[in-house]
């Protein structure tokens, strides 16, 4: 797979330090010709769930060869390994604690129960798929922060992968990797089991809710509310609603306020559906 | 008008989702020698007035042929145009909404009259100035979603331009766009009619008040609060104050707090100034 | 000394209005294959301080030649110097105002003494730096603007630089320059004067107090509350805590929520520690 020199960045690090630019620096000191993209640094601290998330919201828009750097990385300086894939056409860098499934087809994450939180579930890479444990001392910056492997680790080899060196270079082959189940919310008894997956800069609660899964009358509880019926736009919501979001999935708002501040919900928080009554 | 290959960013995706990347994707995809600036991504949501400004205070300072990508689009899915024009020496492209302005010269553009809010006005493009409307297929992504339309025509025809593609090819031309009047406050019998343009970080109202059109003891009115005399800095203010901003025109300011939150208001809200009584 | 072509930026302009990109646009038609990094734009509303912290984060990962840029400035306009540097290795544009302390070494910076708040020194610029104050009229944006030197002076000063244009043809040659002590709370009578110097965007209060100088159990003292022990991680913390953070130094934080907000502290503000008495 030829890289396209493209770099993307997501991580928890807000930009009100320079850590992103710290990234980016060892980058370029590495791969000159590198033009790097923010998907956003403001996911949820610590959050693994929100930046696996937000990844599988924008990578495939990238040209083939683009390289997907995601440091959300509760387990720094920890074993948890360190993993660089090559799947579906372009390179994903990370943490090995399921940041990066969207790198796998659904098919290959399976489904949710209902019940199940969100939580990394080991599975085998597929056919097509490579990956390996970022290892190889020629290419690390030596020693390894146990607190910035960002900057020690992964850019350095996200920087290699941009500028067209081997996947194999950066360390032994793996064949299981982490990965979340595929983001869409079970049923069982004529209950929706959602999940919140994103807070947005509004504090709309994203969730894996498909519209297209919802009784005829919902009723959503989130947080201890009941929220009845299901909006189409933001013009007919006043208080707490549910709409359909740009994402695609249903969204908890408050209009003119936080859901996330009122309700006290964040990523892998329960948002469940049952139908109303009949009349 | 050669292309520079420079491409601006004015949004109000905020930063906090991918939305703001995906649009670079596409950018990247289509022409990858694009050089990429966001001006800002915190336009107040769906405020084309906001935008209209910000893109007043910035785009000149760009290299001649700079591709000007504004995506604040209230009517996105709706029947309003998409819009590419090249005008004053640069390429402006967005929905056709008067959040491309600051693309046309104020005599074009029109006076303000007192009492009138800031609403999209029908223009007639003025010599020199072209336009056509974004329907050409072969350069869409096919089918453009009715919610994200900034990343299958906008984004794609911002590559176009940018890669140095003729604007005709983009679709058919027109010849009368919206546009906002010119950002200047009227005055009528005594009593100047300001409004906000654009709420800054700090929750300071930026207005189209000209500090040289003032009285010569100023009492300004705000979200029912007058403020008296005029700042010419920080430093001389407590409470709310009225002062010159960075962009020239008076701004009301609260010392350590948000004026945008005490006082309620925001882009296209009415800040009004009459003289104080002579003594 | 080679120019990377890579420039830096550090601002105080927040990124809810366009200043910054205003700055990139003066860079990149003055040098159009500059490639330009954000550090951040978040910097405490004038805090020179912080913009010196930040800076000293960050600048040493960039590739030798790189341009780093800061404009944070409570002095524009007046007669304050517009400083370029080239020391370490790399180059430096701002003002003099110390916020460019980062590009001397600790030695030249001296210590600061306990009690003592971080104000600039004039120091004498060591063997091998060499700066210029910014003054050739050929190079700047003529009139420069007395609120906007960024980018009639600085910016164009940065483009300059990074397309290896030579230092002595910005300005005189000056020998001596502002620079903040070095980053390190001296100690007294078993008291160590620690700072704060950032505020990061959890709130949290990044030292100067370094973990080996800390007595066997310390009790910090921050706007008027006591707070005993140093955690190690955030997860050990409840309510105020003293930790050691990324940084390297200790860190204020209040767990789920803003330790600069509760305590009124700020950049500069006093964190002081003693030993709790022997048991």
């Amino acid at each position: 797979m030829a890289a396209s020199g493209i770099v993307t960045l997501l991580t928890d690090f807000g930009t009100a330090d320079a850590y992103a630019g710290v990234l980016k620096a060892i980058i370029l000191e590495r791969f000159p010709g590198a033009r790097l993209v923010d998907l956003t640094h403001a996911v949820a601290a610590q959050s693994v769930l929100a930046a696996a998330f937000l990844l599988e919201t924008a990578w495939r828009y990238f040209a083939a060869g683009t390289v997907h750097l995601v440091v959300v990385d509760p387990g720094v300086g920890t074993s948890r390994r360190r993993l660089a894939m090559a799947a579906q056409g372009h390179f994903f860098v990370g943490p090995d604690n399921a940041c990066l499934s969207a790198a796998l087809p659904d098919a290959v994450r399976g489904a949710r129960s209902a019940g199940e939180a969100y939580q990394p579930r080991t599975v085998r890479l597929p056919e097509g798929a490579r990956a390996v444990s970022i290892e190889a001392q020629a290419l690390l910056r030596l020693p390894v922060s146990a607190t910035f492997e960002g900057r020690d680790a992964f850019a350095p080899a996200a920087a290699h992968l941009a500028g067209g060196g081997a996947l194999e270079d950066l360390g032994p082959v793996v064949q299981d990797v982490e990965a979340f189940a595929a983001f869409q919310a079970p049923a069982s008894a004529g209950r929706i089991d959602g999940r919140v997956l994103h807070v947005d800069r509004y504090g709309n609660l994203i969730t894996d809710i498909l519209p297209a899964a919802l009784p005829a009358n919902p009723v959503f509880r989130a947080g201890g509310r009941d929220i009845r019926g299901l909006k189409h736009t933001y013009g007919a919501a006043t208080g707490l609603a549910a709409i359909v979001g740009s994402s695609g999935t249903v969204e908890i708002a408050l209009v003119m306020g936080s859901a996330a501040a009122v309700l006290g919900l964040g990523p892998g928080d329960r948002v469940s559906v049952t139908a109303a009554p009949g009349r």
